[in-house]
């Protein structure tokens, strides 16, 4: 939960007076780099606190921050681990209102350090202390000249703001981003986030008027409930770009040694993310250009582009991509404008869309065509590459864009090396920016128009119940809630398990005549019997009741050889159905909470991975969305003539589903398989539910 | 065909003499590149040949080929395009064996350019001139010190060719490559094909020792069959990647706009590529990123990484990356690896894999690290990343990596921005290079396992007979073979089609009794019903033959409401059948050939588009690849106990096909649309063959 006030963040963001606890002159000390830090930026007042140094870069050491007889509003603490609860009480004791401890050797190292971090936690508490870290990088401004980290660089000042759960990845965005020309307004490494953590700065964010675009790196979350409703807010007002380790099953396992923290499932985050209009990327390629597009000041999507180019080759392959998108087209030039395209270049180039100016055009043309794309209203867009030929001029060129920016969002490919280094470097420094290669502009520009269009999920996303114990990812026994129970919970919540539930080979007949015409299927009722098919608990095709006493023989006989202490509770049985076979599926994610997950039976879902995924809560709309979503929806609509399935009836399940997981915590996994959608209705033929263990 | 002597290469990478036809002391026109371009390479005779001045750049000038005294091994010519025939002659009338024409204003200009490029072709066909270009960028040899182009940079020495059919490709990859340490063996800019093709110079790069490795760039192939035997010979020598241009139907237009060449379809192609062993990039990202590969001498698949770091985060993405790659992995590190590391490295550091040796690693710590990972025989290769950190020694440890890299494939990926330019520039000319994120080195590694996995078919492709005609793309009315003649046709290459045809009410009785019992269908067969379902041209579950009259009347009488003068040839009546719905078809493409498609029926094929397709001949081998390529191919293999189709049935229907479609060029599509697999055999229900118009 956010637990700082937005008052409180200028001491972190812009503070008036800064004190440096573990300042030293040894330059390779982090206190040192955190001092000259500070100096190099906006004056502050400044107070270095030291045990044994009288001064440090020319400014008079303190012994305690209650030494400082001037108020304090950030402190930046970098020393011992087991020193920094004792100087972080002199800071509570100071009414310091912020801290940024910078200090390893907490939770991450084990041991003592956990100790130690509670420690921290409970005097931050204690003395209402807003807390960043410990074990992180710091804190930096670009807007305010602000370099509370010990990072080398300062960033520019920019709109972009970046909050990383790695510190690591953050030195390297910020080498890179001031290399580039890319600013930013803030920049928050978060550490082990004893006090604040993620949640908190996606709510300051939302509100924070010098940043107009978010970058996020996370490993993982803290509370999935509140990080949705949070990210929503967040991703309505600007857009907000998550890349997050440990998608894969061994990047989780290295998350989880380093930090200690469960990872949500990968597919239950990334669809959480993108039901809150969350750009998530996989790729930290991605995340710089998206970077590199924001720079630029292109935050909405832009989807018909046009190419300008001085090369037929390279403008092909982007042509290509571009065409192969799913969010993005070549844009239909306009015949005026290809005439008057006509009327400026030379004979041999090319005035559709790529246009190429050929390879011995140099500014000029690149003018002449940019001053007439420009003004044609089909483009949203115009991507101008260059390759380096004998005509080429690629700083007047790069001067050129600097200023036709301003009248359409270009996007400049220069591709080479040596040859354009110098017009790359022009872009760079007056605003623009260079993507190397036509492939970096088509991914991000897809990124972008792809979570811009899904958009926020809207009111549908309350609160979710926390799962009340985090599921395992360990291989241990199952616990199988029995048939009647099952029947029960389900009916409560409108779902009916089909068939009739039978003790003895007595009530058959009366079961048959319930189930009315046409051939059955029976089996067997066991908490003993999980893989029910492969024990021969089943049989199918039995013509009617007085066929079924037979086929109770024969079950109870076959499963006998495999489960010989088998407990049998009696048989299901049920009349045959022909329809299209569904799965509707129940998984509690341990941060997220219930994830509801939909998809046609058997193939679909084993070989093809053809699944849509929601986390709970399910309402009728995003129940709407997933069920058309999966590929083989064009199966439950009917192919050639066929009557469509019931599809409100599917909807419906997953609806009561996801209401069911929500009211019943200790419930851990849930499959209604197989559901048979027919045009009438929509038949639970099993489920099968698992509670926490 | 190739049609130039090994031999006569020589001439064209290593010419003792060239002759500069155009040469001028004009800096900016083409011809002084040249000239400058040779004089600066290892020494040769360079004759300028210029009808006006008397020396160019120091040498003395001659008027006219036929002027020079001693023999020339190679002309350079560029002069205007009307000359051109001129002086082509006097190159043939003075023996010389090899041309290359620079100059442009041929084919791709159209009108006069059209018969230009003809007259030159009979000109170099008379006199046995190998001819390169028209309209290309030149000719290259980093390993002899050659500049045979226009461009401004030379190629430093290296093992790499590239042959492309950009001149402004191939301008950008060149000063990007010198940029970055990346040599050159041999570099060809083909412009028009008037004489020489790809063909030409994928057959003599199969046996060319100085290059390990070939980049292509294509926008057209002159024949599909010949590019598919040489490409397959020289893929089995070393890696060949290879990027087309004109892959989407946008693309495609632009290639056909601009060379006037029919492209082959995109599947077509890429399953041709990936049948001959050729790795296959859509991007230029991953072109470059691969000769960064072969650079640093890796042309081999390695599959198990570890991953070396000095910060956490980005260290997790990369093992995402990895672990959701499907042809690489985290290598597992032995015990005795881990207790080693343990050893030289604090005890924050992470020894698993990724190895973190965390922020303040200097370079002697990377180097503790890199000295036990060499040795360890479960790691194939080592991706060292390396962030800017306060401790962190660029330039060293870039200099470690050189000498460790001769131990053991290193991949550096050093993230950042001007802090780390030192170290990049250490690694890119001293053999390594450095990859920017760890998702360039993913998927490097992965093009290349991927490529070298599937590796060439062998001989079964042999040269299939070219297609007629070509097919085009427009809509015009399709030739249907009627229904006896395509009985005829499929039984003559063993393919059955099922059911027994009825000429009248009459035949029916007889008909029924051949198909035994069960519940039949019965479909019109009609040359003016084209879809038979929608014009209610087909009953189904006709319960036997008696009921089959009534049905005939129901199909005539619906039938003449939408084609009320539809001709009725008869029936064909078939027995209704249960079995997995599958499609086998064929469709000719105008580069390659006949092109065989499997998949399954209806969803599979129309909204998921799991089809697999091969370049005709496809043979035993190649057919069972096919279909256990689909994802649905669990489906036909049997889900839950359920019996397998007959497997081989479905293979020999595509060999079958793949046979009939070689011995009729003038058919270009054929579909056996449904087949229905079951346990027992293969039963082709429907069948539509289309011809040539």
């Amino acid at each position: 939960m956010p637990n700082a006030s937005r008052a409180r963040f200028t001491a972190l963001f812009d503070p008036r007076s800064v004190a440096v606890i573990g300042a030293t002159p040894e330059p390779q000390k982090v206190g040192y780099s955190l001092m000259r830090n500070l100096l190099a930026g906006k004056p502050r007042e400044i107070f270095p606190v030291t045990v044994s140094q009288t001064s440090v870069l020319g400014k008079r050491a303190y012994r305690s921050v209650l030494d400082i007889e001037s108020p304090v509003d950030l402190a930046l603490i970098a020393v011992r681990a087991d020193i920094v609860p004792h100087v972080l009480t002199e800071c509570g004791k100071k009414r310091v209102p912020f801290a940024v401890i910078i200090s390893a050797g907490f939770k991450e190292s084990g041991g003592a350090g956990i100790q130690l971090e509670e420690q921290i936690r409970a005097i931050a508490k204690k003395y209402k202390i807003s807390l960043l870290g410990p074990n992180c990088l710091g804190v930096m401004n670009g807007r305010a000249d602000l370099n509370g980290s010990f990072a080398a660089d300062k960033p520019m000042p920019g709109d972009i703001a970046f909050v990383s759960q790695s510190g690591a990845l953050g030195s390297a965005l910020l080498d890179w981003a001031t290399t580039h020309g890319v600013g930013f307004s803030k920049f928050v490494s978060l550490g082990n986030e004893a006090g604040l953590t993620e949640l908190d700065f996606l709510d300051y964010l939302a509100t924070d008027t010098e940043s107009n675009a978010v970058l996020i790196y996370l490993e993982h979350v803290t509370d999935g409930a509140t990080f949705m409703a949070l990210a929503g807010r967040l991703a309505k007002k600007k857009p907000v770009v998550l890349i997050k380790a440990g998608r894969s099953a061994r990047g989780r396992q290295a998350v989880a040694s380093h930090t200690g923290s469960l990872a949500p499932e990968d597919a239950v985050f990334t669809a959480a993310c993108r039901a809150s209009g969350i750009i998530v990327v996989e790729s930290l390629r991605e995340l710089f250009n998206l970077a590199r597009l924001f720079r630029m000041g292109i935050r909405q999507p832009l989807r018909r582009l046009a190419v300008l180019t001085n090369g037929g080759g390279p403008s092909v392959i982007a042509a290509d991509l571009i065409d192969s998108s799913p969010s993005l087209e070549l844009a239909e030039l306009s015949e005026t404008t290809k005439q008057k395209l006509r009327a400026v270049l030379p004979p041999m180039a090319s005035v559709g869309n790529p246009v190429d100016i050929i390879g011995d055009g140099g500014a000029s043309r690149y003018e002449a065509a940019l001053g007439i794309l420009i003004n044609e209203k089909n483009v949203d867009a115009i991507m101008v590459m260059l390759t380096p030929q004998m005509m080429t001029e690629t700083e007047k060129t790069a001067e050129l864009l600097v200023s036709y920016a301003k009248k359409k969002p270009l996007l400049p490919v220069f591709m080479g090396g040596a040859a354009i280094q110098k017009g790359v470097a022009r872009l760079e420094h007056r605003g623009l920016g260079n993507f190397w290669f036509p492939d970096d502009v088509v991914s991000a520009l897809e990124a972008l128009a792809l979570g811009r269009a899904e958009g926020p999920a809207g009111p549908g996303y309350k609160k979710s119940a926390p799962a009340s114990a985090p599921t395992t990812h360990a291989k241990r026994p199952v616990r199988l809630m029995d048939y009647s129970k099952t029947e029960k919970l389900l009916r409560r919540y409108g779902i009916r398990l089909d068939g009739a539930f039978v003790r003895s080979p007595k009530e058959l007949p009366a079961a048959g005549k319930k189930l009315g015409k046409g051939p059955l299927a029976m089996k067997i009722v066991s908490p003993d019997v999980v893989h029910k098919t492969d024990a021969g608990g089943v049989v199918l095709n039995i013509a009617d009741a007085s066929a079924a006493a037979g086929a109770w023989e024969h079950i109870i006989h076959s499963v006998k050889k495999s489960y010989p202490k088998a407990r049998v509770n009696g048989m299901v049985l049920q009349r045959m159905r022909n329809g299209k076979e569904v799965i509707i599926g129940m998984k509690r994610d341990p941060v997220f909470g219930p994830a509801i997950i939909f998809g046609l039976g058997g193939i679909f879902v084993e070989a093809m991975k053809d699944t849509a995924l929601r986390v709970a809560p399910v309402n009728a709309k995003s129940a709407n969305e997933m069920v058309r979503e999966i590929k083989g929806f064009p199966l439950l609509k009917g192919l050639r003539g066929e009557r469509p399935v019931n599809i409100a009836a599917l909807e419906k399940l997953a609806v009561s589903l996801s209401r069911l997981a929500l009211a019943n915590p200790k419930i851990s996994e849930i499959d209604l398989n197989p559901v048979i959608a027919t045009a009438k209705e929509a038949v639970v033929v099993d489920a099968r539910v698992i509670l926490n263990s």
